[in-house]
C-alpha cells in the first residue's frame, strides 16, 4: 500500500511508501498519528498548514460486514482539536482497492476557484469544477455519476462545505449512489472547502482487493465473524428497526433530547419510535425500505429509505441521532417533517447533529416555536442561501449559542452533544466530556451497559472501556454496529488482523488499538491547548433538573479527569 | 474601607471588612485577586457564579492627575478569561467616597428583568428599571441624571450590554456627565446584563476623600507628581492633539490598521490626525473643544469634544483607537464619519475597538466596501435592532470571522487587536499575543520605547517591562499618561502610597504590583485551560507581509512564552 500526498496548490501528486510508524494503523488511529507526525497543533483549521486526511480502517476493503468504513480527518475547523469522523458507503472499499493506507491532502489553492480531484491507479487529476460550485449534494453526485459512472466512489461537498460553515460535513455514496454516508462531524467539509475540493473521485477501476497474508485463516475467520454478527439479536433488532430502535429506550431512560435538551421524555415518542418508522416505511410502500445497506456486504442493513404517502422518497436513510436532534429535540414528532429537514442538511452537507442543536438554540433564541418544522426548513434555506442567519445557524450549536445570546447550549469542545441526555445517561456524559473529539456518542455510548445510568458512580470506567473500545473499531474501519459481531467474537479482531497482515498480535488488540489512538489525540490536543477545564459537559447540565429523572450530571470531576490518566 | 458584596438575586447587600491579603492591592491587581480567590476558572461567564467586580486603584480619591479610574472585571464573557478594563471619568471618585474598597456583585435574578442599583453611604436599594430598558447610553445617562441629581457617578450599559453581546461595555459619565469613559473591553456589558443591572448610581454625597496616613507628605509628592505630569513634552502633546497624536507616528511606522489590516499605511492619514482633529475642531467651533478633561483634576486634558460643521457635538471624545479601528480600518478618512459611527457604538454601548474590528471582517465578507460611511452605519443599526447580523457584528472580530467565514481575524483570545498593527510595531504584538487580558495595547504599548520597532530581537522583554509598569498603572487607578509623571519622578509613587497608607514600600512597588497582578491573572487564566497555544498572534499575521515593510510577525514563539517565565 502506499501513502498518496497531494498538494492542492501545487496540483501535484506525490506517490509515498508507509512509513514504518504508520503500518500497523489504520482509520482514526492513523490520522491520529498523521496528526501528530505533521500538522502544527496550533495552525489555522482552514489555513494552508492544516492537512485533510482519508484513511481507511486496518480491515477496509475485503466487504467484512460493516467493516468498510471511511475515516476523514484533520485539525477541526469546529473543535479545533484533532479530528476524524467515520463513514459508511463505498469510498472505504475504493480507496483501498486503489491501494492507499491514506490520501493526505495538503496546503491550499492561491486562488479561490472549485476543482475536482480525479484519483486512479494512474494518480491524480485534477480538473476545474466552476460548474458543479452551489449544487446541492444530490445533485452534485448525480452530476458526477453520470460523468464518471456508477462504479467510482466519490466524496464531495455541498454548499456548506464551500461556504466553509463549521458543521459542514463530507458526504460518500452509498451502495446505491446517495451521498448520504457522511463525515458529518467536526466541520471536516469546511476542511475540505478551504482545499478548494468540491469532490474527490476514487475510481479504483479493476483494482483488486488488498492482499492477504494467509487467505485460508481469513476466510475461517471472516466466517467466524459473520456468524457472530448475524447470531446476535440486536442485528436483527437494527435490521428491522433501523437506529430509530434505540428511542423508545432512551425516552425511558429519561435522556430523549426533547424541545432544547429541556426535557428528557417527549410525549411524541411513539411516532418517532423504530416501530413506528417500520411501519410508516412499509404503509408507504413505493421506494421506501425498512432494511436497506449503506456499504456492500454488511448483514445488518441498519439503514433505510423513507418515503413520503405517495411512495416517493423523500430521504435514506432516517437515523436516531437526525430524529433525535431534529425531531424531539426540535418539537417535532412527525417522521416526513423529520425525513425533509433531513435531507435538506444533506444537501446542504451540513451535520445534522450539530445543526438539529443549533436550531434548537435558535428556537431558545426566540428565531423559531418548538414544533414549527416550516420555520425549521426556513432557516435551512437561509443556510442556503448563505445569509448571515444562515451562517450563524449552520456554523453549529456552540457558535450559534455565543452570536444568539443563549446559554443552555449542549456542546463540548464546541461539538454537539448527540441524542442521548447526559444528565440521564451518564456514562456517555462522561464520553462527551472527555474523548479528544468533541460530544460524540459514537466515540463510546454506554446506553447498553448494565448499569443504572443515574448513578454518577463507575461511570468513568465505563466510559473508558467504551471509548477504548470505539477508538478500536474506529482504527480497524468497523462500524459501531460490527461490535455486536466481535464483542461476542473477540478472537476474531486478532484472527483477522494477523492473517490480513501476517502479524502476531493478541487478544487485547482491540483496545491496545484503541489506547495508542486516543493517547496520540490527547497529545495533539494537549500541544493545541486543551486542558482539563475543555473536558468538562456545560455548566447548565450539572445545575439545571432534567425531567422526568430530575437529574443532573453530577460525575465528579476528578472522575473525568481519571478517565486517560 | 470596606468591601460591598451585593446579591442580585436576593437583593441584599453585605458589607464587609477588606480581607488583609486584599488590602495592598487595588484596580487590576484586586480583580485578578478577588477572581482566583471567589470564581471558579471554569464557570459560564454569563451564568450565576460570575461576578462582576468594581474596584478603584490604590491611589484613586484624591483627584491625583489622572489617577482616579475605576476598574471593572470578572471572567470575561470575551475572552473567557481574567478581565479587567479601566475608565475615567467620576466613577472612581464617588466609588472611593462611598469607602468602597471593592463593589462584589454575586448571582443572577430569578427572572428576567431591569433593575438599577443605587448606592450611598445608607447602603444598597435596588429598583425596577423597566422603562430605561431598551434605552441607548446617552438618553439613559440624561434620565438618571435627571432622577438622582448631577453630582452622582453612574455606570450603566447600552442596548449591546441587555442583549448580552460580547463586545458590550459598561459605561460611566465624564466630568460632564457624559456617558463615555467606557470600561470598553472584554464584554464585561455583558456580564453586567446578566446580572439584570441596567445601571448603577454611586452617590457619595458629602462622601469624604479616603484617609490619608501622612498629608503633608502626601500633599508634597503630589505636588512633585503633578510638577512631573506638566512638565513633560507628551504631557503638551496630549494636551493640544488628544490621543490621536500618535496616528501620525503609527502611520509612518508602517502599523496603523488600514482596511482590514491590509496595510499598515493609510493614504488617508492626514484627515485623521491630531493636527487634522485640533484644527477641525477649533474650525467648527461652537460645542467643539480640543482640550477636554474626562476626570476633575487632569492636568494633561487629553479628551476632546468632537462637532459637526455646525457647531453641533457629535461625540465627545474621538479617540485615537477608535480613529484606527473605525477610520483608517474601514477605509474612512472623514472625522465627522468616524465620530458619527463612535457616538453610535457609544450610545449601543459596544467597544469601539472590537466592533470596528468586526466591521473590518464584516468588509472582508463582502458585507460593506471599505470607505462606505453609511453601509457601517446601517451595519450598526442591524447592532441596534438586535438582528441575527447585528448580533455577529457586535459579539467581536472573533466570533464575526468565525461565523462570516474570514481568516484575516486581527485577534488574541477573541479580543480584538488594536491600533498598531502588531507585523510593524513588534513590542506591542508580544504585548498583545502574551497578556493575559487578550490583544489589548493599554496593557503594555511599546511605540514609544527607542528600539527598531521591525527587528523581532529584544521585544520581549520590552514588552515585558511595559506589561509591568501597566498592570503596576492599573493597580494604582492610573491612566497610561499618568506613566508620563511617573516615569520622569518615580519616586513619586512609592511617596504617594506610603504617604496615603502608612506603607514603607520601596523604589520597586510599582513593578512589584505589577509583577504580583499578571502572576495572579496567569493563574486564572491557566486553570481555566489557558496555554501557551493561546499566547499567540493570529497565524496569518505571521505570514502576511504588511505593506510598506514587507514585515510579518517574526518574534520567536520562545520568547513569547519566556515573557513571563
Amino acid at each position: 500500500m502506499e501513502v498518496w500526498r497531494i498538494d492542492v496548490r501545487k496540483h501535484s501528486l506525490s506517490r509515498e511508501p508507509v512509513p514504518e510508524s504508520w503500518e500497523r494503523l489504520g482509520g482514526r488511529g492513523l490520522i491520529a498519528r498523521i496528526l501528530v507526525d505533521e500538522v502544527s497543533r496550533t495552525c489555522d483549521p482552514l489555513g494552508r498548514h492544516n492537512k485533510l486526511i482519508f484513511a481507511p480502517g486496518l480491515l477496509v476493503g475485503h466487504m467484512l460486514s460493516s467493516c468498510d468504513r471511511i475515516s476523514a480527518g484533520g485539525k477541526s475547523p469546529l473543535t479545533g482539536g484533532v479530528k476524524e469522523s467515520n463513514a459508511g458507503g463505498s469510498t472505504g472499499l475504493q480507496i483501498s482497492r486503489l491501494g492507499l493506507k491514506a490520501l493526505i491532502l495538503e496546503d491550499q489553492p492561491e486562488t479561490a476557484g472549485w476543482w475536482l480531484l480525479y484519483l486512479s491507479k494512474d494518480g491524480a487529476r485534477f480538473e476545474p469544477a466552476g460548474e458543479l460550485a452551489g449544487l446541492g449534494a444530490y445533485a452534485c453526485a448525480r452530476a458526477l455519476r453520470e460523468r464518471f459512472g456508477e462504479k467510482v466512489a466519490i466524496s464531495l461537498i455541498g454548499p456548506g462545505g464551500e461556504n466553509q460553515l463549521l458543521a459542514a460535513g463530507i458526504l460518500n455514496l452509498d451502495k446505491d449512489g446517495v451521498p448520504s454516508r457522511i463525515n458529518g462531524r467536526g466541520g471536516l467539509g469546511a476542511l475540505m472547502g478551504s482545499k478548494g475540493l468540491k469532490a474527490i473521485i476514487f475510481d479504483a477501476g479493476d483494482g483488486q482487493k488488498p492482499p492477504i497474508a494467509d487467505p485460508a485463516a481469513f476466510k475461517a475467520a471472516q466466517k467466524s465473524f459473520t456468524k457472530s454478527v448475524i447470531e446476535h439479536p440486536q442485528s436483527g433488532v437494527y435490521r428491522d428497526f433501523g437506529t430509530a430502535a434505540i428511542a423508545n429506550l432512551c425516552n425511558t431512560l429519561g435522556g430523549l433530547p426533547t424541545r432544547g435538551f429541556s426535557a428528557g421524555e417527549f410525549e411524541g415518542v411513539e411516532t418517532l419510535s423504530g416501530e413506528h418508522l417500520r411501519q410508516t416505511v412499509l404503509q408507504h410502500g413505493g421506494d421506501a425500505q425498512p432494511t436497506h445497506a449503506c456499504m456492500a456486504g454488511c448483514t445488518i442493513q441498519c439503514s433505510n429509505v423513507f418515503a413520503g404517502e405517495d411512495g416517493k422518497e423523500i430521504v435514506s436513510p432516517v437515523e436516531y441521532e437526525t430524529i433525535a436532534l431534529m425531531g424531539s429535540n426540535l418539537g417535532l414528532d412527525n417522521l416526513d417533517d423529520i425525513a425533509r429537514l433531513n435531507w435538506e442538511v444533506n444537501d446542504l452537507g451540513i451535520d445534522s447533529i450539530d445543526t438539529g442543536a443549533a436550531l434548537g438554540v435558535a428556537a431558545q433564541a426566540g428565531l423559531m416555536q418548538f414544533g414549527d418544522a416550516g420555520r425549521a426548513l426556513a432557516l435551512l434555506d437561509e443556510v442556503r442561501r448563505n445569509t448571515p442567519l444562515g451562517r450563524v445557524i449552520g456554523s453549529g450549536a456552540a457558535l450559534a449559542g455565543k452570536v444568539l445570546g443563549v446559554r443552555r447550549v449542549p456542546v463540548v469542545k464546541n461539538q454537539a452533544i448527540s441524542g442521548y441526555d447526559p444528565r440521564a445517561i451518564k456514562g456517555t456524559g462522561v464520553t462527551y466530556a472527555t474523548t479528544p473529539q468533541g460530544a460524540d456518542h459514537t466515540a463510546g455510548l454506554t446506553i447498553r451497559a448494565r448499569i443504572d445510568h443515574l448513578n454518577p458512580e463507575g461511570q468513568a470506567k465505563v466510559s473508558r472501556n467504551a471509548q477504548l473500545n470505539m477508538a478500536g473499531y474506529d482504527t480497524l474501519g468497523a462500524c459501531i454496529f460490527a461490535g455486536f459481531g466481535f464483542g461476542a467474537a473477540p478472537e476474531t479482531v486478532r484472527d483477522l488482523l494477523n492473517a490480513r497482515y501476517g502479524w502476531q498480535v493478541g487478544d487485547g488488540i482491540l483496545q491496545e488499538l484503541g489506547r495508542e489512538t486516543i493517547r496520540l489525540e490527547r497529545e495533539f490536543n494537549r500541544q493545541a491547548g486543551f486542558t482539563a477545564a475543555d473536558d468538562r459537559l456545560p455548566e447548565w447540565m450539572t445545575e439545571e433538573a432534567l425531567a422526568p429523572t430530575g437529574s443532573v450530571f453530577d460525575v465528579p470531576a476528578g472522575d473525568l479527569d481519571g478517565v486517560f490518566e
